[in-house]
């Protein structure tokens, strides 16, 4: 440090005026230095509170840039060399009298004044530069050199830097970003931050009967909420205000250091680091130089330590206790700390899924009831009463060519008693209620959010357009660079035209994906048909009983591990394809790709349902006339008590595994795998490692946790869950509870990965959930359409109103059986396909039933579709109609009759904004009086003559000045 | 004003310190003496141009208020002598030293500046007051007592006001309000006014080929612009930016008078008018004070004069020329200037019109080609062939019981023919178009106001919830006033239970006046069928011809006056309503009314044409067993053409009557009339009359126009028309056409009577058009349902496409009309309804023929409903689902794929927010070097302190100071 200063003072001499060298050449000269520096900083560890300050323990560190160092002496000497040259040219620069200010260059850089803008460097300068360009030409080198311009535009800012290039972390050094407050001031400024101001104001406690009920209530629930202490009691607020530094009387700067808070700190850095722009070859911002490699990562510090005893209380802390804590599963989330420490869109995020998971709660509720009101009335229940009394002795066609033979009814009596706990009238009650839950899900959303964004401070913030991103500059650049020859224009965006070839791989690919999910199913129902075949041939009596079993097993694990593996596959082709489309900001681009994937995921994920419930049993033909694939395999057919039941099996194991296996063994399996490779490996490393561990500063710990990727495959996760709990729901009432059950844990989960695996997030603004919305509703009203379908369609509820209300003799469900048999003729099977052992019942059949509505083989048109069969299907369609424009009507009677925004936050907005106006009018009053009584204390002469003045009437007044003496001083 | 003088001056020498009467009682003083004043005016009316400028000629009129005056002289010796008790009152007040800067009463109020807080009057005055309080008691005199407590505290809020009570209106006085530099800044920045700052910047020219198409696209329709000059150049926009005092340097202030224009100073008087609140027994806001009578009109003046040749040239002219103005029908609107001189609000309302006109350019071109088209293949028609050809002698059955007979289907030939017109393949056609058209519209209209939004600078305004309505705070009062013995509570507002007796009201009523709609359509079928029967049975056989068309013209008639009747007494009815509900805010009001209103004027347009699409003809019966309504009349039944050619006839009279008679009759007719009886009134007052007009103040014509009643009804007649557009389109596609050509009319009309007939309103900002997009909407989204409806269940489309795919031997439409027809043996008719003349044709007659699809009387089961009636059913059905989702998914797409803010107005915002923090951060650069220089030239000995301190390299830097300056110095 005294090398340095000495060398310092042997220049300052000429520096009386301001001098600017180019930034970046500084700092190549002290990259070389900073070896030299590396034995003072040990002492100042201490001080600088593990790693959260910088070494003068002073200045937080709010930003951290990591960048590679290789530990090579090679070019070590040449750089000394350009080292000693350019100081030569700074040192001539400056006799030729340059202007710059500061340009003192020392390893832990002190907080500098902005400099004015810089003047290009002279052509003297360039040619002494000439041989360090030459020398940094490598790829290394060319990386310091971008690096050095970068952080001098930072500077330039005002931000300050310190650097630590010598870690214990061999490979990496670290760039400790601090912004002063005079910086921290503007920024907020500009990006319109709202602050709370020192104006409180009472917030009206309800009345009597109101407020007694309320009270009982918090009472009760107090042990649900989070033990996280709130500053300031309950029914007083701050005024918020946009911050602006004319209006800095306004906010309470008492503590400058907690003013603004980590997160909002480090999202301001952040800000600037977006804005500063490296001009090379074309201007490459922060992003672009992490995607060069010129930075290898960028993050904000966590507040503290979580696990030591002794750590000192912090926010992280606090949320690991209070929140990321399998423990306090059942209590609320401690949502104004999330949003405190990760900013307001993981904030949402967490205050939806809990929303989310709250509003599971009476679905899954009354979806139990449901399920239990179907177990309670299996016994009452006609139709499989029928079927299962041994009188009613009817006989079936085979349910297989050649090889099966006649059966009776009554062996279907299992199933048709189990197809009942989920097919009976409950069901369209339930499906109607989660239709309508669906809705109010919205609704309260919409109303929570709103809440938020006022508690949030976020009312009257605009989502902005974010800067290019930096795939986009690089593309615009190369196309710039290629016509530049042809054209002045300077090309600033990417037309159509040159998506066009990304726009096609975009639609042919997709088209592809979704054609292979279609193929593995139609893959997995031949492998079904097949398999069924071979086995029913089979000899073994053992193998063919247990047919139907093996292959049902069989096929779902199948279709499971194809869904798990395509989930995977289709994330990264969606992730490639999106790239390929060059999206100019980080918005489009992620809502391009969440749509993509959710396209992708969601066919993936409900493809072999859909079959299920509206395609499977459908294309069968009748006896004698059977549908045929390949020529020999006939089409499947459901079990007796119809396709719900198989539905409800699909769903279920779909559900279950997605949610067992993907949350369950990826989410915390893999981890706590991780953890033991580790752990293991230690075992080598052992003591050492550890206490290497232990001795690491916050932003080298910081930097061994996992980046931060985004809350897409969050909320990705938790959408495909709500099409399992909404869009199938008449055939499954316990989805809701699974999905329960399933976020309990989930919730909790992320808040572990978010407070202890992962880096701290940039703090991000946002309004709302953005496109999430969007697709939750899209889905919500797709599920109406299809739950309208299973339950005319797939269920047998709309066969049997029909046969009670149209066709019942004596009004009951008495023959309902009977009524959907039809009759064939045995003799009419085709040559070849009749059953090889017509016996097997032990007596002669004549005439077989099959579930269908046809004519008998006696009617004048045998076999034809009978006129039953078009009432029904006409009663289903009406169905359909009035079960889907009732519950959409219904759900925007929910819609429109739930307000978006709470009364009592846009009576207390109303109230602020009153608040607020009366404010600035008192502030006004009291500085006219102000500037009236100094004018009048300081001139006597003035002040006499205003008042004799008044006195004259001829108050031609000075308002003006009174007004304006604010802003005219700050002209 | 010498008497006056020289009384302030007598009291002047007290007067060195302030002193603060209470307002109102200096007004209460004035009052009695402004008479004495009057004398002085005229000399200075040429100054003033007209009246739109205070007396002085120097200060504009923003605002003008009215109240009522009486020329008596009862009570002029009371004021007198309380005049007289008051100066003692103030003079006494004086001596014991109070505060008052300006008690300065003239009567031509002179500008002041804000006074501080004003301390309540003490005892002793009160007692002096005693008397003031007794004598003002009546009730004109408490109006005064309000009007001069008003005014008082406006000039409190800093407003200028000149009295003008003895003007050529008898009975009438003014008080013109100017609001001054200083109020207009601070309510300006209050307000969040965003305005254009000095900074332009280029707007970015298209390149290459799409410059010169673009060019050459508004080289062609430059005759279609009107002729509005544009202050700047069409490529250079200024930056936008939230009006600031300490901003003030951002701005071109250069021309204060014209800073702010006519529309926003207006609407700042009427924010300030609208905070500024009388303390009597509750506080009065201006509405108040309006619905009270105190004042009986407020408004702001309009531009100027219109008709003169030599009138100044204004935007009110400019607007009369070139847009209310039936000779520019063809051009596009100036909504710039519109929205400049009437604010946003109205602009978007006529932007919205103009939107809808011009979309319903293509819309009617469609739907001309499609009556086109089956004009034109009406010869091709095979069923109406069928049912034309001679040969296929068909013998129907009787129309009517007894008096009619049997009849051939040949005789039903034209009406077959011109049903063709409107039920061909085409139709289905468009009503997918106008669905998608409907979508486009909706979305068009976004971007648009998007772009207006932007161009209007209200992006990032957010609607503020408005004042109370003087009704809630009267009713509030009132409830406070009740129960203020009970509790201690301030009630502050009406809760679920005040309301609860309106809100049960208004159900009631609403129910009532639908089910008056239902009663009367029904009672004009009754009418209808009994008519018909009466007339059948006559015996004159001309009546008996002539009953079908009798019977339906007379029906229609009395339809659309009942409409026309209802439509007025629904919109009573609708504010009644509202009116007992005592909403809060002036918002919600008009949205209550709106939706009541849309409601009652919905039902009562379309319930008879929804009774004929989908009702009529339905219910029927069949020979042998018709229903009866009151056990003698025969339900009606459409002609053989189906009912789409019903339900053709009535929208179309319908639309046209309520058209002529609604906007011709009404808007153009009654206002001519009007003119016409003031022109034959003023042949009395004759000469007189018309000089008085010409010398009248803007301020006084002014009054004489109607008050501004809202856009509501204008919106309202717009989106009724809606419905008929996209409603039943499938039935008439000609529908888009008239609304064309009205919609071109009511422009102008609209126009015309904003800027002729009606006082100037006040500027409001507004974002959207708020409810009446959700109307819409939701109009266009019933819309879907409903076209589904008439296409599958009025039309035959879906029986022809049946029986062409299901039933046709040789696959062509040959033998559908036979199809359709089922047999009746005609030995089955009830007794006493068989025909009297059964050998009518002239011979016996076996089998008829009836409409519908029922099984022959040779079946087993004779005249019950057939397969093939259901098979149609259900393929109608399935028609209804498929056209529903398709079209809503079409729709959905097509609002998707069209994004809500046009790529370069997006780019702009983007762009803009850039160039704004550039410009800031220059700013502070600037500043920073300013200080700094300044700081060097001040103090050497500073300056060299500096630069050798940042030589020593210890730069702690002064950048707080630096940057600080300005807000410090604002402190």
């Amino acid at each position: 440090m005294a090398e340095e200063a000495e060398g310092r003072v042997g220049l300052s001499p000429t520096s009386g005026s301001d001098q600017q060298a180019p930034h970046f050449l500084q700092d190549v000269i002290f990259h070389g230095k900073s070896k030299l520096l590396k034995a003072l900083t040990p002492q100042e560890n201490t001080q600088s509170q593990q790693g959260l300050y910088f070494l003068d323990g002073q200045r937080r560190v709010d930003y951290v840039l990591t960048y590679p160092v290789k530990k090579s002496t090679v070019g070590r000497s040449c750089r000394q060399a350009t080292h000693l040259l350019t100081e030569n040219a700074v040192a001539r620069s400056l006799r030729r009298g340059y202007q710059s200010r500061d340009q003192h260059i020392r390893h832990h850089q002190v907080p500098r004044a902005q400099n004015p803008s810089s003047p290009p460097s002279s052509p003297g300068t360039d040619v002494e530069l000439g041989c360090l360009a030459e020398t940094l030409y490598g790829q290394e080198d060319h990386k310091i050199l971008r690096r050095a311009e970068f952080e001098g535009k930072l500077r330039d800012m005002g931000l300050e830097l310190e650097k630590d290039e010598d870690t214990k972390i061999s490979g990496v050094a670290f760039v400790k970003i601090h912004a002063p407050w005079n910086i921290l001031c503007r920024e907020a400024e500009l990006m319109k931050l709202k602050m709370p101001t020192k104006k409180v104001y009472e917030v009206k406690q309800l009345s009597g009967v109101v407020e007694k009920i309320s009270s009982l209530v918090s009472k009760v629930v107090e042990p649900l909420h989070p033990q996280v202490e709130e500053h300031q009691p309950k029914n007083v607020k701050h005024l918020s205000h946009t911050f602006s530094r004319e209006k800095q009387h306004l906010f309470d700067l008492s503590d400058k250091d907690y003013f603004f808070d980590s997160k909002t700190r480090s999202s301001i850095v952040f800000e600037i680091l977006k804005r500063t722009k490296c001009k090379a070859k074309y201007s490459m911002g922060i992003t672009t130089l992490l995607g060069n490699g010129v930075y290898t990562a960028a993050y904000p510090l966590h507040d503290g330590d979580i696990n030591e005893e002794s750590a000192v209380p912090n926010d992280r802390k606090l949320l690991y206790e209070e929140w990321a804590n399998y423990s306090v599963f059942y209590k609320y989330q401690p949502i104004g700390l999330v949003r405190k420490y990760f900013g307001e869109k993981i904030g949402l995020y967490f205050a939806w899924l809990g929303l989310y998971t709250q509003m599971l709660i009476p679905a899954s509720l009354v979806g139990v009831i449901v399920f239990l009101y179907g177990c309670a009335t299996v016994d009452d229940n006609i139709p499989s009463m029928e079927i299962c009394h041994p009188r009613n002795n009817i006989t079936m066609c085979p349910l297989c060519d050649r090889v099966c033979s006649y059966w009776k009814l009554s062996t279907a009596c299992a199933t048709a008693r189990a197809s009942h706990l989920f097919d009976n009238p409950a069901t369209v009650f339930f499906s109607i209620f989660m239709a309508l839950w669906a809705a109010m899900f919205m609704e309260h959303w919409k109303r929570r959010q709103m809440r938020l964004n006022y508690e949030w401070d976020l009312t009257g913030f605009e989502d902005e357009e974010d800067h290019p991103r930096a795939e986009y500059e690089f593309r615009v650049m190369q196309k710039s660079l290629s016509k530049d020859q042809k054209s002045q224009h300077k090309i600033e965006k990417l037309t159509c035209q040159d998506r066009l070839p990304a726009y096609m791989t975009n639609i042919v690919m997709m088209l592809l994906m979704i054609g292979v999910t279609f193929a593995i199913v139609f893959g997995v129902i031949l492998y079904r048909i097949s398999t069924k075949a071979a086995l029913y041939m089979s000899s073994n009596p053992v193998t063919r009983s247990n047919a139907q079993l093996t292959v049902k097993t069989t096929a779902a694990i199948i279709n499971l591990v194809v869904i798990l593996i395509l989930d995977e596959v289709y994330g990264a082709v969606a992730r490639w394809l999106t790239v390929l489309e060059v999206r100019k900001t980080d918005k489009s681009f992620e809502e391009r790709l969440i749509f993509k994937t959710f396209i992708l995921k969601f066919v993936n994920a409900f493809t072999p349902i859909i079959y299920i419930a509206f395609f499977r049993g459908r294309l069968v033909g009748r006896p004698g006339s059977y549908l045929y694939v390949f020529e020999s395999y006939r089409m499947e057919e459901c079990a007796h008590g119809g396709c719900l039941m198989e539905l409800c099996i699909q769903l279920s194991i779909t559900m279950l595994g997605k949610q067992l296996i993907q949350n369950n063994l990826f989410e915390i399996g893999v981890p706590k795998l991780k953890k033991l490779i580790r752990y293991i490996r230690s075992k080598q490393g052992a003591f050492q490692e550890e206490e290497r561990q232990k001795k690491l500063q916050r932003y080298q710990t910081d930097h061994f946790l996992e980046p931060f990727a985004g809350l897409t495959p969050e909320y990705m996760e938790m959408i495909i869950q709500f099409g399992f709990v909404t869009l199938f729901v008449a055939s499954f009432p316990l989805a809701p509870l699974f999905a329960l059950l399933n976020n309990i844990i989930e919730i909790r989960l992320d808040a572990k990965k978010f407070v202890t695996e992962l880096r701290r997030p940039v703090a991000a603004r946002a309004k709302d959930i953005g496109i999430w919305y969007n697709l939750l509703r899209g889905v919500a009203n797709v599920a109406v359409i299809i739950n309208a379908f299973v339950i005319s369609f797939t269920s047998d509820f709309i066969p049997r109103m029909v046969y009670q209300y149209m066709y019942s003799p004596d009004g009951s469900m008495h023959g309902f059986v009977n009524n959907t048999l039809s009759y064939f003729n045995v003799s009419h099977f085709q040559q070849g396909k009749e059953p090889m052992d017509p016996l097997y019942l032990g007596h002669p059949v004549e005439m077989c039933r099959y579930k269908d509505y046809r004519e008998p083989p006696w009617s004048t048109t045998p076999y034809e579709i009978s006129k039953e069969f078009w009432a029904v299907l006409a009663v289903r369609l009406a169905f359909v109609i009035v079960f889907q424009n009732v519950v959409m009507l219904m759900s925007d009677i929910v819609d429109w009759l739930i307000p978006d925004i709470p009364k009592d936050i846009s009576l207390q907005i109303h109230k602020e904004k009153i608040l607020l106006v009366d404010l600035f009018l008192k502030e006004e009053q009291g500085k006219t009086r102000n500037v009236e009584s100094r004018s009048c204390t300081e001139g006597k002469k003035n002040c006499s003559s205003r008042s004799s003045s008044n006195n004259n009437s001829s108050t031609v007044a000075h308002p003006h000045s009174g007004l304006h003496t604010n802003s005219t001083n700050s002209l």
